[in-house]
């Protein structure tokens, strides 16, 4: 992986630099899920959804408005096609299919944002293709190659991930990134979200977490879970308890 | 309307020039629609389906891939979101919606086909969307704005329809179509599809009326219906009509 | 309009009766909308969602199960093919597609209703098609013929639609009913939303409107909003108004 | 597996007796698929799409029409949600989904069926959910549950599939099928689609195999293949040769 995915060595008196990301855009017409308006502020980079398992165009086209007034960098959280299943089933889809599919869903989400004064900075997978990508060599190429297509991104994904050393075998930049409110088994993997204590809900635990992943340099952003009703208030949390550290916050992309 | 919607007199010893267009990648998944293999080489200009009443990602990026091998002209042929009704059902669509809808399709489709080398290069409205665009001032309104968020397109309508007007008043460049396979009636509105004779089957019907609509100078474009099994063949004889007349078909955008 | 569409004069000592609605359902996959745990034990008839504007099956599944459980009566809240609209958009689709789509629906979930041992009881047209059906004649025959085809179903719908008069035509009870939660003008039609005061807030006000409504005897049923945060507590201030007015709640299907 | 799944002994002077189905309403909107009206007549039993993998509704009403004119069995072939992959791609879905989808999809045809005057008789999974349920436990027994949630059908499938083991142990009917224009290994697996010679196209090579295996008495029923545009012609063959070696073709359900 190249630089923008661990630890920059922080130099003598600069404080060290991390992205804070959630996901953004999820509702879908009548259906309102989340606090985009109280979220954004807090992050440096929107996770905005693309329409395939979330968003309908008029939400993206206000998400990434807000985004950009805010100066918010804008990434394509790009999904398999399952509006029922909002991403969270594996879809055994061709790469091929995947591949254009990702590579619609770019252009979809760069035409809402260029209507901003804005781009699509950067690929974060979603849901279940997420999760294939860090195992699912075809799938993961299809998502390489569909960035390529686009004329190249950044790849934010989880540690270790395939698509992560596809994208850097592919001249692509790649961020790691942490969960700050999920548990973390000692083997550095997640604790299941079907065990009990899955998610960290209390935001000093959770701004403790994320300083701690933050200040051990693994990752290069840290992602915090929009859905839940708390989620500003985590976001919020995990801000000042990064910065109470020395840490500053930016993008990465 | 500027320039392009009408007929440039022909300046001495050029021939008249004259687009012709259709509709391709129409197919949705397993479902196959149109032969655009065969039928894109006799075009100079391509409306191609965004995804919204049809077209699949992966058959959007053959289709406009194909088309940017064959140096045919790439248009975003966007409509309502309606898969089932093949976009030909009017939706009472609120003018943001639409006009986010709009934008959404203009970008996906570009994403396909820069990943071509090519570009989108105008609009053409779908199947209800482009009747509704005849009177519906709000649905016009929201469409031209949409091409506006997208930087700007000609837009390629029906003559004297609403939003060819609003268009024009925006800065956008033009092109009424005139229809090589649907009879007219004496006050130049179609013969609806209700009625018997309103489709022209007969090649050299067609290849007629097609030369005389483009003697007549009205219309910048001719438009053949693309998902009739004998559309290749009615292309290529209005091709060889129109060359015959002496004209020159060229893509207007 | 047969009997079970307007006022059954009480008879002496008993009470009078009169349903009190609300749709239910409406969540879809991740998308959560109504409190339907809390909302379902005020009413005496719940319209449950088919699918079609909302409502994922296992969610349809979970509504009617509970109906069952509290003795609710389940009616099919059917709609336009359109997720992303919420069914609130008017489409023009023909007859016989409309047809088909109710009777679809229809059964869909009449077979989720079956397992839990409870049956689909009504029709109630959402949305736009609610609307629609309120003076569209080919739509208005369309859904009759479909709940003929289905077997016969009592219609709920707007005093005065087209759709209550072609039913009773065609045999089918109809109801109509009252909205204890809109402003009425004078001449008996509804504020349109987009007006200030279009829709009552003040569980008081909502409970004397409902009053007045069940007792001038023009409608068999009245129709709280289920979408609010406040739809329980409106409910239950319906319920309560009626019930101090000494009327019955009780389904009329 | 009890008595419908295997051969029964021919009675002493009796033919023996073979199902033959084939996959029908798999339109879809403006989309055309399969040659429904040529092929229906050659069939006992008609696999109906359900609108999940395909199939909009007038297209189903008009499919279960015909098979009724023509008293062929109606069974629903029910699929995942995935117009798009037209279910032919493994989605992972969760059991209580499924088992809701399963329900729905079968209510919804069933209520097609009988305003044709016929009843949904049997149930057949479709392309991935097909394959899938030869192993996959959880969604086999998803689909077990839902039939049972509808009172009970037979179901059709793989032989020695998950989903037919299930389905006797809940005490259904069940009955396994051979593929009459489908190349199979001497292990009795299917020559996979990618592989050369997988599809039998020769209309007497496909006659012989049916023939074959329905004299094997491994089976009760024979599928052919109903998206090519042979179908017609290939079931044609098969009936004969199925005729000419002394069996009578019927319904299994």
């Amino acid at each position: 992986m190249d630089a923008l995915s661990g630890s920059p060595a922080a130099l003598a008196g600069e404080p060290e630099v991390i992205d804070l990301n959630a996901d953004v855009g999820e509702s879908f017409g009548r259906w309102q899920l989340g606090d985009d308006e109280a979220l954004l502020p807090h992050l440096s980079s929107a996770n905005v959804a693309c329409g395939f398992h979330a968003g309908d165009p008029a939400t993206l086209r206000r998400t990434v408005a807000r985004a950009a007034a805010l100066s918010v960098t804008v990434g394509a959280q790009v999904g398999y096609r399952d509006l029922a299943g909002f991403g969270r089933r594996f879809i055994d889809v061709a790469p091929d299919d995947l591949r254009a599919d990702v590579l619609y869903q770019l252009g979809a989400l760069e035409g809402l944002a260029r209507a901003s004064g804005t781009r699509v900075a950067y690929l974060k997978p979603h849901g279940a293709l997420y999760h294939a990508l860090r195992s699912d060599r075809g799938q993961a190429e299809a998502v390489v190659q569909a960035v390529l297509d686009f004329g190249g991104l950044p790849v934010l994904g989880f540690p270790g991930a395939v698509v992560l050393d596809l994208a850097t075998e592919a001249g692509l930049p790649v961020v790691a990134e942490g969960f700050a409110d999920r548990a973390y088994r000692s083997d550095g993997t997640l604790v299941p979200r079907t065990e009990p204590g899955a998610l960290l809900t209390d935001p000093d635990a959770v701004a403790a977490q994320a300083a701690a992943l933050a200040s051990d340099g693994a990752v290069g952003s840290l992602c915090v879970h929009g859905d839940s009703p708390d989620a500003p208030a985590l976001a919020a949390a995990v801000r000042r308890g990064l910065e109470s550290a020395g840490m500053r916050i930016a993008a990465f992309a």
